[in-house]
């Protein structure tokens, strides 16, 4: 899907709203436990009923491998599934040397029907390249993450190109931001900074001021979507007519209800920050 | 698998060689295309063939996972069928949020029956943890890899937590050691140190003295496994009759030969490397 083809639909549905199929087989109703494939059924629930309020679903694919072979034939279909107007993430968090990555890409653009990938940055150029190489195709690089870890590496200060003496209190996920964005460009790179970092927003629109973000975190995580949205969503930057934005909820709606009524009452969740959503679009 | 299985295997059959099953199925000899699973088919054959001069095998995710649910089931069988004296390692490059984390744990630990798993650091403490809540299993953290990338992060200076007056010249890959070697043990953690980093083994061995290292990157990567036996198991140290490391050869030995002898070639290839070993080990 290209960079233009995803506005059109947020501009359209009024929403930047992902889905997250963070589908835990422990945590599904258990009347789907009868089924064949009950991750799939439940998943087929969910997008029935929520694929009008979201542009996008974001598919976690450790929930799936859990499960061995079962689990990856349930993505499989989940990904099929999936109308072909929504953006569609595996949020798989790859990365690996130049010829491994190719494998990685290969598995989730050209065997499955994904749009794009989560990739995790250490290992540098090569480890992401490959990502870049199909047309419609994205890399959705971590940027700063949502989680406490957060604080380990990303937010270490790294000592900047000028050296010792011109010292910039820069962070390693500004060096990420920097140096991957040079990689790619604002149609095949996306990155990705987790809700709970609020006060960072600003700073990263100034380093990446055209570039989508993806980002996870509000919901169960606690992350302020009015917050991230005025922050994130620059009100004098051109981009801002193209939103920039999507924002992941996975177990606030998929888990709002653990009973027979769950595909209704994620249908209502979904509607809530859909409709805050619109509130905040500028257009 | 504990560390002293580990270490009796490497002495009883005096090699510190892994056999990496990067099984690429458009470089399997064409023969084995009629098999039903070709690139089980070739995983068993490479095994029976190697099993006695190697103590591991590592599994590179990225080539199943490029194969669908067909490959993801051929991993399946190639894991279940690796003798259980082998360290079985899943390089699959995982890490995600702590609650994500687990389920990886879950999908390499439980469902399939690995001993550990290659993870990428960048997001901290809680997404490590969880694959150190098994017993007998092993997290094995990217420490500086064999790529051209390691140079865009890894390798880029770190502002130690001394502050700027005394700045240190710590590399963000040391920084990684260092924590990560807090968060769990010699009996729970390894590392991932390419063998094309041959100067920094000295350094690596100095922060992390009794840890065990997977070094990959000897074969078609080009690094010397005479120069990182004799860097990586320092002489002095008590760790050194234990080995402390796992030398990982892929390409080099399970596609010596593209046609119908590739199994007995490959014996060929790891025999020179395990009698190489047997030759720096110094027991």
């Amino acid at each position: 899907m290209t960079r233009s083809q995803l506005v059109q639909q947020i501009q359209k549905k009024k929403s930047y709203l992902c889905v997250g199929l963070d589908t835990d087989i422990t945590k599904i109703p258990k009347h789907l436990l009868q089924e064949t494939d009950p991750v799939f059924a439940f998943n087929k629930a969910i997008i029935d009923a929520t694929k009008d309020l979201c542009v996008s679903y974001k598919i976690n694919t450790a929930f799936y491998e859990a499960l061995g072979v079962k689990g990856w034939e349930a993505l499989e279909k989940t990904v099929n599934y999936i109308p072909a107007e929504h953006f569609k993430i595996a949020d798989a968090k790859r990365g690996d040397i130049g010829n491994t990555s190719s494998q990685y890409a290969k598995a989730f653009f050209e065997t499955l029907n994904f749009d794009s990938l989560t990739v995790a940055p250490y290992m540098g150029e090569d480890s992401i390249k490959p990502f870049l190489e199909y047309k419609g195709k994205w890399a959705i690089v971590l940027g700063l993450t949502s989680n406490k870890g957060a604080k380990d590496f990303e937010l270490q200060k790294i000592v900047s190109e000028n050296g010792y003496e011109h010292l910039r209190a820069e962070m390693l996920y500004e060096k990420v931001l920097k140096t991957v964005s040079a990689w790619g460009n604002t149609d095949n790179l996306m990155f990705v900074v987790g809700a709970t970092q609020g006060e960072e927003f600003v700073n990263i629109r100034a380093i990446i001021p055209d570039h989508f973000l993806l980002v996870p975190g509000v919901g169960a995580q606690g992350g302020s979507l009015k917050e991230i949205s005025e922050r994130a969503m620059i009100k004098d930057n051109p981009s801002n007519a193209q939103c920039g934005i999507l924002v992941n909820v996975s177990r606030a709606i998929i888990f709002a209800s653990g009973k027979e009524d769950f595909a209704e009452q994620a249908r209502i969740i979904a509607r809530e920050y859909q409709a805050e959503m619109a509130s905040y679009l500028p257009f």
